[in-house]
């Protein structure tokens, strides 16, 4: 961590906030208190992330390496992804208080233009054996992998090198039009992407 | 608004509150005041949305329509997207400061796995006269239109219906491969979605 930029804070502090909002609600959706509770280990993350960018950015501002005004961008950018962090730790505790959600409102967090999965990636399915970087999941079906799991590994926000396995299930968010495409890549019934 | 149920105005809440972020984010990355505006005008949307749902949960309490638990989940829910709707409102207010992005800000606001991009529709483009809904651009290209300029008018949040004309700016958000796609179906050099 020492050797990050504060750009690079500030770029891992949003990603790593809009993911956890992501989880949160997807921890609700499929009463699921492992995601819920990576959601509160993101959250001591970016407390650090934060903790540290303040540092730098006064450091660099004593130094005269960067502006009052710039500095000032800086930490109400940060403080906004903080505000985004609680907020998603706060839709969090609602799974973690252990009262299932009613399904009236499942289906309303579900029903919107972006809609909440999860998939098993089947044996016959052409999503096993690769990474998401070479399925170019995200831009030819529209839907963003959050979370997965594999055997007894949990992985939070995947990258471009993350491999699929066949058993894997996917937790992922995006278009209506999209699931459907993502539900028949992982039964293996499409093996077109 | 009176005759919107609980659930209706939860994913109201959530959705809109979610497209607050990525407009307030999609401001300071193009230095767009008028985009900046409209979160602040969204924000006084969803204070009267969430003002009308206590009242509504507070009702179907009384009437024993709805139990202490689920309401307690309610509350919560729309709770969390005040915030997450509070946290764009200050990102939007960097913006409104009048002092530009530093270059190195927003290049890590823009260098993350999900991008923002702004296009011009050409007369070219198959893009133009279809509907959205029409079209699937989410699905095919990953690509969600998070606000668009026709003329003078200015759309955010489009739906299935909306239609896009040639000389329209879309703004969007989703990954870089998709980001690429969109460019070449919006400039009319591919003619395939």
């Amino acid at each position: 961590m020492k050797n990050k930029t504060v750009d690079e804070i500030v770029l891992e502090i949003k990603d790593k906030s809009e993911l956890m909002i992501d989880l949160a609600y997807s921890s609700l959706l499929y009463d699921n208190t492992t995601i819920a509770k990576e959601v509160y280990d993101l959250e001591d993350l970016l407390d650090t992330l934060y903790k540290n960018l303040q540092k730098k950015t006064l450091e660099l501002v004593e130094n005269k390496k960067l502006s009052v005004d710039d500095a000032l961008s800086v930490l109400r950018l940060a403080e906004a992804g903080e505000q985004i962090a609680d907020a998603a730790q706060d839709i969090a505790d609602i799974e973690l208080r252990d009262v299932e959600l009613h399904p009236i409102l499942k289906m309303s967090i579900r029903d919107s233009d972006v809609v909440f999965t999860r998939v098993e990636v089947s044996k016959n399915s052409i999503l096993a054996n690769k990474t998401l970087g070479k399925l170019k999941l995200a831009s030819e079906t529209g839907m963003n992998v959050i979370a997965m799991r594999h055997g007894n590994r949990w992985l939070y926000g995947p990258n471009k090198n993350t491999r699929i396995d066949s058993g894997d299930i996917l937790f992922a968010k995006g278009p209506e039009d999209g699931e459907k495409h993502l539900i028949e890549l992982a039964s293996g019934r499409t093996r077109e992407i």
